[in-house]
């Protein structure tokens, strides 16, 4: 049996955090629990479906249960969906598996609406502890998709939309999808935008944010290859564009948000 | 042997929770552990009794260690307690572990200071390390209350204040108990209050903070039943009455402290 | 097979600390792992230093991962040292392994380089996930120090700059080296500079920030022993001196950073 593996928003160590593992633990003893991310910032089911697809795969195969779920309560649906290999994937159907489901090839999928599974008390906000866990314990313990609600067709599932960077000679304009706990912001635009846009490394670049701010950087490797407090253009971790600040807080000090397009100019 | 749970005021994360959970792994082999909260408010000793009791439910049965502890040092008591159907509840004398004594069942307690369990040095300020956690360990292995220390009588066990909401038609008074990550706050305040003011979903109300401020607000089921923006009075996953604003921080932007009294009114 | 540790500035519950989980848990199948602190002030050596070897300490021998890595990227290498009592030390060269080192007795060192373990992609500024995590997992599994790449002489190793404190006669002035979630800040003087400066509990002192503000303060053995709002001077659960405000955040209220000097007079 794989583990279990959590991705949400709900802020790291998090009473809603806690009520998950209680959960989990007490439906499926014995089972490994691993934290993936819980610094998704508030809502932002892009970002989540960028690390939950990237983050499950360097995880050993088991059920990926994911909760950034802004419409909480709403229509949207709640889903399992089983991948080639036996990776499974628990949550809300709002595009943040979409992405996983492509990584390790989406197979078969379920509503997660059994009275059975559920009880009868589902809260309106709180569908990580009443839903979603109770549906990945079922899964790690060897239960099945069909035992969780009405099959679903995975051509129906949500997908997120995101933007393709527009790169032209000393130009790339791209979304900052997401930001980590450095406030270092990832874009969506891929390695390649930079020789794109006839970048190359030690070039002098404009930031310019949304709000029509301007800032002077450096295309580098790493945050080491400048001196402290410059901002730099570089390739991150997640293989895509980012902005950061040797030693500083790029998100705050350049005043960008998460959502917002961003250019690099020359 | 069930696990042991841990819930405090420490933060995600940090130094003090690691080395709870470094003094457990040492003296406490082989035995699971379970974060349920370390995001208490410092210092709420209140809302750490509502979650204590609310998230050991929910974890399977075992030792639940608690410290939300602001008078660390001073005279209050560290305490052991035994509860009916096998779980233990180790923490500070100070009414944090009370409400979980009444869902669980107090039926023993103990002192904890017993000089062969907490060796020579035991500092000022990080009980949780030097006096909690190694009472946890020895109960989770097995060990008895006995040889914790002096027994104490259940009956003078620490309680919180807990001000029950003032309802009347038009009007619910109560205390902000408690907020999470996302800036929601918890109030003392049962659901039957909505009703028992003649309030019932869509109707709009003023949410009075204690310094006075008035904000509009729509009764609500869930966030996703209004636009983005607008704060809602709604029922939440604590089975308690709740402010919230639809993907907005309400504690930042409408201005409430926890352990501030605030009302509701048509 | 003891456990895998793990001390980060990559901030609690973030995706960064995920991934190193995900690693392990994927390379180093049924080895417990212990999350030590993920709080450390981004980029702050010499505090993860002090807490690096304090932490692991009190946790079963083990492999210790440790990554705070401002040169990432840059030429600074990656060790692994293996320490008297089989504990094993993991992270980046720049200092922050010394102390445990010398708390263990650090026997043989090796850089981290081999292509076999690291495989073909390894990013510019994520060695945590692509370095430091692969050579614990080696290590947790029984591997040897020399699969990891060429011997190191460990008295080469880079060791923190930590100035001791200076005391005289009604003063004592040492570095704010660490600061914990409450604010409380650390610094480099050992409980015996108060009797040194012949400073006692329940003196009245002065706290001079670097910037020269000064702030009134009560020597004092815990926080319960001043009312709500004063500072007071105190030694800590590190054994060190510190300064903390009874239930307020003394960093953001005195205005003391991390890495400035502070002086304590009468």
């Amino acid at each position: 049996m794989g583990p279990i593996t959590l991705l949400t928003d709900y802020g790291p160590g998090t009473e809603h955090v806690g009520a998950l593992h209680a959960v989990l633990a007490s439906r499926a003893s014995g089972v490994e629990r691993i934290d993936l991310a819980h610094d998704v910032p508030a809502g932002e089911v892009r970002w989540g479906a960028i690390l939950l697809a990237e983050l499950a795969a360097l995880a050993p195969p088991g059920v990926h249960l994911a909760v950034v779920d802004p419409g909480v309560g709403g229509p949207r649906r709640a889903v399992a969906v089983r991948c080639d290999g036996g990776r499974m994937l628990v949550g809300p159907d709002n595009g943040l598996l979409a992405l996983a489901c492509d990584a390790f090839g989406a197979e078969q999928a379920s509503e997660i609406t059994s009275p059975a599974l559920l009880g009868e008390r589902v809260s309106a906000t709180f569908h990580g502890r009443d839903i979603f866990a109770p549906a990945a314990a079922h899964l790690a313990c060897g239960g099945v998709l069909a035992d969780l609600g009405e099959p679903v067709d995975v051509a129906t599932l949500a997908r997120p939309t995101l933007p393709a960077a527009r790169v032209s000679d000393g130009a790339i304009e791209a979304l900052a999808v997401g930001c980590d706990a450095f406030g270092n912001l990832t874009l969506l635009a891929r390695p390649d935008a930079l020789p794109g846009a006839g970048l190359t490394p030690e070039d002098h670049v404009w930031i310019v944010t949304g709000a029509g701010r301007r800032h002077r950087a450096i295309v580098a490797r790493t945050f080491a290859d400048v001196t402290a407090g410059v901002p730099i253009v570089y390739v991150d971790a997640h293989d895509l564009l980012a902005i950061a600040i040797n030693g500083g807080d790029a998100r705050a000090i350049l005043g960008i948000a998460v959502g917002e397009a961003v250019a690099i100019t020359r």
